[in-house]
């Protein structure tokens, strides 16, 4: 990675947003309405305001193009324009003699700006490809011996997730209600006793393909606009009763939590690495890929509660995946299923091997069996009212830092209202 | 039911839409922009001209309202008003001296219209609520003596399928490839062997709920605008391998074929009958509903095929649903989830007690062991290129009638390129 000027934004060391990441997210600021904007160490880079003084005059037809409460109008020009965007402003931002420098209310403080989704979310798919984290669910739930379903190491298993409830880092969870089943007595409807995080990387569909025409993996990741975190909070006991034989449903859409800004693919090209080897068995050839599918990307878990903190409970890394964005996808449109921009497609909790690099509550204690016991002193099985989950990701390589910012969410108690019903 | 007087507009005797429905849906004529319009015997009612005319200048603010190419801003505009518009046109509709008889352009001929998705779906659910369908597919794939699974007559056990791959009725169906898994060899990608069509209700959400707020069962009902027929095809044999753990996905999500035209909950009233008893278990309090909660709607599958037909394999009811509609909202909303105008929300596969009424090619053929003896002399277990599956709804009750039209799709061979990749 070719080392770039100091940028005259002054950008703090170790920032996630350095001169090499420049995402794009939706900001508004004050009474303002949202727009597009781009991190820069404290700041957001208005987007608006620099297409509207000519950053962007010729790359782009419609300036107002960043004028709008989210970015799928923006993603769907094509990379080849987002990324035009994109090297122009760390062109100028690097550029000391800049003309930018002296445009007025181009940089806001991100301190003082709040964050919206980034996108309209079409589709949400959500993949359970970490082989330590299905290895980890099989040992609890099923076979020690055979923990790994048949299926497993032959295809990317997903299945479809709820757009509707996917908040802003930020968002207060309200813990959900459910029917939860008692080994020896009949299902009661109360709040969740098993409520969970589940640490995820998301990416960002960026273009649309067409009903019918899979998308081979070789081309994949022209449909892969960006990437943002993920956190799949999950209802474990809802979910253990409900999701036979169709899958997780009202364990999983009370909420999702996505970091806020949508860092592009190409600002991690520093920090791909080799996936895992895939000959046992062989995949099919229509979910082969080669070179550097995986991204070094270290993922963490802090907990914050009323006690203290917060303290670190989780250190994984998105290099562990044994399924790649480009098979994911690859596989998701083998079938003829068709993307649209804005489609999300979650990577599934990614653990590591070690019991500290497990990517959710159920993992960390397992299944409730090992209370985990935090900085604070106290102990946690699963997620307590009050608990604030913040999860983080960055690559780091040859002094070169791109980082994800945060999704953060805090657990708010059940609604009363409900309990007449139970 | 009143009887209303006779409209000039003709109707064909036995039409699904007569003056007692006037479903909502989006059409284009010629090269016209798509845009709202209500179906009335053989015609669409251009509702854009006659708001244009000043038919609803005492019901709607903005008379550009139709103008749109989906109804999801109409249907937002909650349900005292989008009634109030289907009630004044019925009575323009049957007033001999309306002033609309003179309005030009004001009917344009189904035959000559394209029709569009009605809606701009957010999130999809698929339900499985029927308990003969239920009951069959655990007959066939588990244990015949414990067909049901245990939470069956618990909850209304749904999971999300796929918004992006839903089509209008008369869009053609590609075979869909997958990885097929036979019993004593490893899994190969080819296209499907076993297609299905599954027999299914819609209804369209119309009312946007707060993230984190369950709406009641007794609520529901101000939440469901109107019903669609919904055929949600299936690829039986990729569905089987890929399903274990997280559901039904690429099986599924290839397409969905919804019927044109939205007709409202209140078009259904004539119909409502009681539902099965729920003692059995008794169902917990949040998901008690009383009075008529079904509908009485006689709905058969047609196939035809390239030898003949096309001729009946199916005649089913919406009324056999064991869970009804208020109950699969107030379920998937009692963990907080949020719903937003436009979702979409399916029954599952309605089958009857009889091999005549069962809703899928699955059942009809008993897994494929017996195939099934077509009109015009062939035989079927599952689809075959070619074939087109015709669904089609109505109720009928003391004269009056109200349907749905077709939920129709062509299945066409699978798309050949992707040998390569097998």
């Amino acid at each position: 990675m070719k080392k770039l000027e100091a940028s005259w934004v002054e950008i703090p060391e170790n920032s996630d947003f350095s001169i090499y990441n420049l995402p794009f997210g939706i900001f508004s600021f004050r009474d303002e309405y949202p727009r597009a904007g781009m991190a820069v160490g404290d700041e957001i880079l208005d987007l608006g305001i620099a297409a509207y003084h000519g950053m962007f005059q010729e790359i782009l037809k419609d300036d107002t193009i960043f004028d709008r409460p989210v970015l799928n109008e923006f993603i769907r020009l094509g990379k080849k324009t987002t990324s035009a965007v994109r090297k122009k402003v760390q062109d100028e931002l690097c550029d000391s003699n800049s003309r930018f420098r002296q445009v007025a209310k181009l940089l806001v403080p991100q301190a003082e700006a709040t964050m919206h989704l980034p996108v309209q979310i079409g589709d949400v798919t959500d993949f359970y490809s970490s082989m330590e984290h299905a290895t980890n669910v099989g040992k609890m739930f099923r076979d020690p011996e055979n923990a790994l379903l048949p299926n497993w190491k032959h295809l990317p298993v997903g299945y479809h997730g709820r757009a509707s409830s996917i908040v802003i880092s930020g968002t207060p969870i309200r813990r959900p209600w459910g029917q939860l089943k008692p080994p020896d007595a009949p299902p009661a409807f109360l709040p969740s006793k098993r409520l969970d995080f589940e640490l995820e990387m998301a990416f960002v569909v960026g273009g649309d393909s067409t009903l019918g025409e899979p998308v081979p993996a070789s081309r994949a990741e022209e449909y892969i606009f960006g990437l943002m975190l993920f956190n799949d909070w999950s209802a474990r006991d809802i979910q253990k009763w409900e999701y036979v034989p169709l899958g997780p449903f009202l364990g999983k859409s009370f909420a999702s939590t996505v970091s806020p800004w949508i860092v592009p693919l190409e600002a991690l090209e520093p920090f791909r690495v080799d996936g895992p080897l895939q000959e046992d068995p062989e995949v099919l050839p229509y979910l082969k890929t080669s070179g550097k599918q995986n991204v070094d990307l270290t993922l963490e878990v802090s907990l914050q509660t009323e006690q203290g903190g917060p303290g670190m409970i989780c250190r994984s890394n998105f290099k562990y995946m044994y399924w790649n964005m480009a098979q994911q996808l690859a596989h998701h449109t083998s079938n003829g299923c068709n993307l649209r921009v804005g489609d999300v497609m979650a990577s599934g909790t990614i653990s590591g091997k070690e019991r500290g690099s497990f990517g959710s509550m159920l993992e960390l204690s397992w299944g409730g069996k090992e209370p985990l016991t935090l900085s604070d002193g106290t102990t946690r099985t699963f997620l307590e009212d009050g608990d604030t989950v913040i999860m983080t990701a960055y690559g780091e390589k040859e002094g070169i830092r791109v980082g994800f910012g945060e999704a953060r969410g805090t657990i708010l108690p059940p609604l009363e209202q409900k309990r007449e019903n139970s």
